[in-house]
């Protein structure tokens, strides 16, 4: 079934008005018509089915025929740090990280995030990077988008952590602990991950001794080179495969 | 320092004529200089430590300082076997799956790979799919290039696996098993480990059935719908995480 996130006004009565870009979609891209069943989603949690009454280009009309709360949201909070790459490779990151489960994804003016990219954080930009992460939550079937925040500093990113956060850097493996040996031993589930990923480069020495000053576990991911967006990717997967958020409700293990 | 895959023959001596794309690369594109040191593979497993002797956009000159083997290759043989997805998105499968250290890479024609997508395997998209894997392997450090095979039928592909392979597929939660639950329990390190990916809309009941009666795990990735690129990629690195293939060598545990 067709999914849309829309804003948390159009659902305050069981009849909801659909206008602007998303009647377009209905009615000429996706051509449904009336009788028709879509989920809506408000970005609280819940999802609504809904059977379309009326449909054109300029508005349609819909009755939510029942309310529900989608399991597809993981326990744990994660928190994707990326330090800003080059060029369209933060889109990826985003619809991949919104596929993953991330909770918040934050863009990182890293040492070795080149100039021009801290630029490119335009309002365009961020406008272009919410659809990017709208359509991702809405493909996976998820209940809540990532929350997308504005570009901070590394030392920022650390000021966020808190007491029993599972914390992870990806380092070079000289200076790092297999990630493996990391989730393998972590002594309870966390509440939030963070997940701290440098740009082109990765984030260099200074800033692996800050992350690790504040008790960020530097982790290698193997002896193959991983570009930025496959590190926070890689990273992402593994943390929620060993937390248990792999798993459908019920089968967890952790 | 820059890695290059080159023809085998280039490195039948100790003295090495590097011509064409790449003269042009290490001369115009790189701005190398006589003296600067480059490694050359051969994609045998070797590599050279070679010092440029002369540099210029027709021909380049050097001389091999080194020979040895990097250590970057898996002990196991993962092969990707994908479901033939619409558009661009296979190569950017072919870029991950070589960074996360694939052995070979099937592209299948699987009943909802739509048609234009298996027409579009021509020889000059072959060609564009062996460069994408070239660089990705050069850029993250392997000594071996992955395979690229023909695309081959799903029954083809099942035809594949051998004795003690480990053999995932993607699939539905209702039909399947958390991938957790099967990577924890594998009784010994296997040779091969196959992953079955489906396309948009991933394998089919019919294709999903013959996947199983031939002893192929169905795996879920867990409540959110991944698509095809995400979900081959996922699989790859949770395999090559359950195997110990993200440690360092020496630090293999499993």
């Amino acid at each position: 079934m067709h999914r849309f996130f829309v804003p948390a006004e159009t659902m305050q009565s069981k009849a909801v008005l659909l206008a602007g870009d998303l009647a377009h979609q209905l009615s000429r891209v996706l051509r449904l018509r009336a009788g028709d069943q879509i989920e809506l989603l408000d970005n609280s949690g819940r999802a609504w089915l809904a059977r379309l009454d009326e449909v054109s280009p300029r508005c349609c009309r819909a009755t939510t025929l029942a309310c529900y709360r989608p399991s597809t949201e993981c326990r744990t909070r994660f928190v994707l740090y990326q330090g800003l790459p080059r060029g369209h490779k933060f889109d990826l990151i985003l619809q991949k990280a919104t596929e993953l489960g991330a909770s918040r994804i934050v863009p990182v003016r890293a040492a070795r995030s080149i100039q021009m990219a801290a630029e490119e954080a335009t309002p365009a930009r961020a406008r272009r990077w919410e659809r990017i992460i709208q359509e991702a939550a809405e493909q996976s079937g998820r209940a809540l988008m990532p929350a997308l925040s504005e570009a901070i500093s590394l030392p920022a990113a650390i000021d966020e952590i808190e007491e029993g956060d599972l914390c992870l850097a990806g380092a070079p493996g000289e200076r790092a602990t297999p990630i493996r040996h990391v989730l393998e031993r972590i002594p309870q589930a966390p509440t939030s991950v963070r997940l701290f990923v440098g740009p082109e480069g990765g984030l260099d020495d200074a800033e692996l001794g800050s992350l690790q000053a504040a008790g960020v576990s530097l982790v290698s991911l193997g002896p193959r080179v991983l570009r930025t967006e496959t590190a926070g990717l890689v990273m992402l997967a593994l943390a929620s495969y060993a937390l248990g958020e792999m798993e459908l409700p019920g089968e967890h293990g952790f």
